[in-house]
C-alpha cells in the first residue's frame, strides 16, 4: 500500500485543453526528469535546481524531440505532497502526454494510483485525512456553496474542533487510567464533576456536526426536486423556464460552461437537480399521465415536492390532489410547495382559491405563470428557504462526508455509555475504554487513527493527478 | 482586431482533471493579480517578480478565500507571448475556474478570444505564422507522425526554408527593379542564365512542397478507410478484431484513453480511420446488405478500401465482384486490398483462388482469418505500405495545412509565369511583376504578408487558452 520509496507519475489536466500537466513526485523526481529534459542552458543541472522555479527546455526520447515544455521545480518538504516534486507543462496533446508518461516510467517513476498525491501529503504529515477529503470535494464543487464548505475544511476548519475535543478527552482518559494505576487507593485524579461536563460539551458539538451533514449532504450534492401534477398543468413549461433562466447566467463566463446544465438550477449557491425529467423534457407534458406509482418513485427520492395545479382548477380538487401528496410524504421531513400554474388566464380565481385551497404552516402556496415566468423569484426564494430552514440549526462548521458523519454518530453513541457510567458509578476501567473508544473514533476523522482499507476507500474515489 | 494594450485571460486547461491553468497575459497582468492574489510572505510584491519563478498564495475576493494557487511569473520578454504572462495553477472545480475568471476581469483582463495567446507570440514575432499555425497541430496530435511534422513545423523546420527562397527571389528582383529604374540604358544587373537557375529551383520546391501536401494531409487527418464486400463475409469481425488490438494497446498508460478509439487503429504512427462503421458495429453484419449505392458512397470517401470476400466462395464470384470495385475507384488512385476471409474454415481451397483470383500490382491480395487473427499482421503492414508508397515521393519537409498548399501553388504558377517571361523575352517590369507576386505568396505562409482577414481565419480555429 505504501510505497513512498517509489516516484509516482500522472497527468493532473483532462485531455482536451491548450496546456497539460504531468506531475511527478518522490524522491527520484529531478534524476528521473534529468534524464528526458533538456534545459535551454545545457549547464544546469537539475539536482541543483531550487524549488519554485521553472525551467524551459525539451523533453527528449533520444533524438527525437517529445515537446518544448516548462517544469516547475518543487523541493522536499515545500511541496505539495512534501516530497521532491516537479510539475512538467506541455502540449495538451494526447501523444505528446502519453509519450512523456511513457519515458517517466521506463526511467524509473510508476504510474501513480487515483489521489496517491493527496495520500503522500497525508502521510507526509502535511494535511490531515479530512483536509486530504476536503481536496476531492474542493475539485468537484461546482457551486458557491459546495466550494465554501470544502475550502474551510481544506484549510483545518473541521480538524482543529475535533483534535482540540480529542486532545481534551485525552486528558481525562489519562487521568482515570493514572487512578486505575493506583489500584485500591481510591484517589481521583479526574475531577467528575469537570469530565461530565467537557463531555456532555464533546457530545453536543458531535450532535451538531452530526446534524450539520443533513445540510452539508444538500450543500456537497445538492437537494433533489421532484416536479408532480396532472397532465397539461404545465410542468414542463415551468421546468424549462427555470432551466433557461439559469442557462442565460451560465454561459456569460467564456470557457466554464458546466458539465451538465441539463436539470440542475442553482439558487443562492446551492444546487437543486430535479428529478426524472424525462418526460417533461418533451414540447408537451400530455404524455405523462398522472400515474400514481410514477408519482411515487418520484417523491420518494425528493427533498422538495414542487406540486404543479392549474388556476382553473376547483380548490376541491386541488385539495384532493395536495391530500394524496401530504399522505405519501407525512413524517419524512419532505417539504411541499403547492403551485397554482396559468395566473395570466384566470386571475380573478385567485382569491378565492386563496381562501379554499388547504395549506399548512410547513407548506408553501404560491401563484405563479410559467408561461409569463411570473412568481418565479418568489419560487426560487421558497426553495433557498427550504435549505435555510435546516441551514440555522447547524451553525458554523458543516460536514459533508458520510464517512465523519458515521464516526460522530460513533463519538455521540459512546460518549452516551460514558454518561451514564458517570451517573451510575461504573468502575473507573469500563468508563476509561469508552473514553478511548470515543478518543479512537474522533481519530478516525482526522486520520491520527487509520488503516489501510480506509485509506484504499478515501484515495480511490480521487481522479488521477491528485 | 489587434488590441496588444489588453491584457487577456482565459483557461488553458479542460474542466476534469486536478488542476486548472488559467493564463493570463498582457502588460498589466502582475498588476491585476497583486489585486487578487495574496502571497504567503506578505511583504512580496508581485510587480517585483523575477520571471521563471513560482508563489504559492491565495487567491481572494474580498474576505473570501478562492483558493490556494500556486502562480508563475514570466517577464517580457521572455515568455509564450512575449509579454508579461502569469499562470495560475488552481484546484480544477469548475466554481473555481470560473470565478477566478471573473476577479481578473474585473480587475481589468478581458476574455481572451482563441488562439490569442499565439497570435500574441506572433504579433511580437516570437514565431512566424506557419509555426504559429503548427502549436494547433500539436496539441491536435495523436499520432507519432502527426506529433513529429507539426513540431518539426513549430521549431521553424518549414519556414526556414521559405524564407531562405524568399530571400533569394527578393534579391533578383531588386536586380531586375534596379535595371528599370536605369530605364533604356539597358544594362544588365540580373544575370538571366542565374535567375533562371533559382527559379526552377524555387518551383521545384514549391511543387515538391505542394505534393507533399498529400502525405502530409494523411499524416494529420488519418487515411479513410472502407470495409465492402457481401454479408456474413466476417466485415464486423474483421473490424472487431483490428480495434481489439489497438484498444489493448491504447489502454496500457493509465489516464490517457484516446479521445475516440473507435473506429481508428493506428499503424506506425498514421491513423487510419474506418468509415461509416455504424453498420458493422452490431454483433454480425447480416443486416447489411450489399446496397450498391452504399458500399460506392463508402468507397467515394475512401482512400483504401478492404473488400472482404469468403475462401468458400468461388473464384469467378470473387472476380466479378472485385472487377466492379475496380471499376468504381478506376483512375482516382485509390487502393485495393482483397481479403480472402474465413481460412480457417476451407484452407485447402487457398491455393487454388490464389491462381484463379485476378489481381493487380497495385492491388494487395491477402488470405485471413479475421476469427483467429491470422493474417492481420500482414494486412497491416500492407496497410502501412499504400502510406509509405506515397511517403517516397515526398522526401523531407512535410506540409499539412491547406492554406500552405494553396500558397504554394500560387507560387508555383506565378513562378511559370517567370519562366514563360524570361523564354520569351518578355519586358523586364512584368516579370518583376510575377516575382514581386511569387514574394507576396511565400510571404503568406510564414506571415510576413498577413492581413487581418487571415489571421482572424487561422486563429479561430485555436482552442480558447492557447
Amino acid at each position: 500500500m505504501i510505497r513512498s520509496e517509489d516516484t509516482i507519475c500522472a497527468p493532473a489536466t483532462a485531455i482536451g485543453g491548450a496546456i497539460a500537466i504531468i506531475r511527478v513526485s518522490g524522491p527520484k523526481s529531478l534524476s528521473i526528469c534529468e534524464k528526458i529534459f533538456y534545459p535551454l542552458d545545457k549547464t544546469t543541472k537539475l539536482i541543483n535546481q531550487k524549488g519554485y522555479t521553472i525551467l524551459f527546455g525539451e523533453i527528449r526520447y533520444g533524438d527525437e524531440v517529445i515537446d518544448e515544455v516548462l517544469i516547475s521545480f518543487f523541493r522536499s518538504p515545500h511541496s505539495y505532497t512534501g516530497e521532491d516534486s516537479v510539475e512538467i507543462s506541455c502540449h495538451a496533446s494526447s501523444y505528446i502526454v502519453k509519450k512523456i508518461l511513457e519515458l517517466l516510467i521506463s526511467n524509473g517513476a510508476i504510474a501513480a494510483r487515483p489521489g496517491e498525491f493527496t495520500q503522500r501529503a497525508f502521510l507526509n504529515g502535511r494535511i490531515d485525512l479530512s483536509q486530504a477529503e476536503a481536496v476531492a470535494d474542493l475539485i468537484a464543487s461546482t457551486t458557491k456553496n459546495a466550494h465554501a464548505v470544502a475550502l474551510n475544511q481544506m484549510r483545518g476548519g473541521f480538524s482543529a474542533e475535533i483534535s482540540r475535543l480529542r486532545s481534551e478527552l485525552l486528558h481525562f482518559a489519562s487521568l482515570i487510567e493514572l487512578e486505575l494505576d493506583f489500584g485500591e487507593e481510591e484517589v481521583e485524579f479526574a475531577d467528575r464533576k469537570e469530565l461530565k461536563k467537557i463531555i456532555i460539551n464533546v457530545k453536543e458539538l458531535a450532535d451538531r456536526l452530526a446534524i450539520s451533514f443533513l445540510i452539508g449532504n444538500v450543500v456537497k450534492n445538492g437537494l433533489p426536486v421532484a416536479i408532480v401534477g396532472k397532465p397539461n398543468s404545465g410542468k414542463s413549461t415551468l421546468l424549462n423556464a427555470l432551466l433557461m433562466d439559469e442557462k442565460a447566467i451560465v454561459s456569460e463566463i467564456p470557457g466554464t460552461t458546466r458539465d451538465t446544465i441539463e436539470d440542475t438550477i442553482v439558487i443562492d449557491g446551492i444546487e437543486y437537480r430535479f428529478i426524472d425529467t424525462a418526460g417533461l423534457r418533451e414540447t408537451s407534458d400530455v404524455i405523462e399521465s398522472l400515474g400514481i406509482k410514477k408519482t411515487h418513485e418520484k417523491i420518494s427520492q425528493a427533498s422538495v415536492i414542487l406540486l404543479v395545479d392549474e388556476i382553473s382548477d376547483s380548490a376541491e380538487s386541488i385539495n384532493k390532489r395536495t391530500d394524496a401528496i401530504r399522505e405519501s410524504i407525512s413524517g419524512t421531513g419532505k417539504r411541499l410547495i403547492i403551485l397554482i400554474n396559468k395566473t395570466d388566464l384566470a386571475p380573478s380565481n385567485q382569491s378565492k382559491l386563496t381562501k379554499e385551497i388547504r395549506h399548512f404552516d410547513d407548506e408553501t402556496l404560491l401563484f405563479i405563470s410559467a408561461k409569463k415566468k411570473s412568481g418565479l423569484d418568489e419560487l426560487r426564494l421558497r426553495l433557498s428557504e427550504v435549505v435555510m430552514k435546516d441551514k440555522l440549526n447547524s451553525e458554523g462548521v458543516i460536514i459533508t462526508n458520510i464517512r465523519h458523519y458515521e464516526s460522530l454518530m460513533n463519538v455521540s453513541e459512546s460518549l452516551d455509555r460514558v454518561l451514564s457510567g458517570l451517573d451510575h458509578n461504573v468502575p473507573e476501567d469500563f468508563i476509561a475504554i469508552d473514553i478511548r473508544q470515543t478518543i479512537h473514533y474522533l481519530g478516525e476523522i482526522t486520520g491520527e487513527i487509520t488503516s489501510d482499507e480506509i485509506l484504499g476507500n478515501i484515495f480511490k474515489n480521487f481522479c488521477i493527478g491528485k
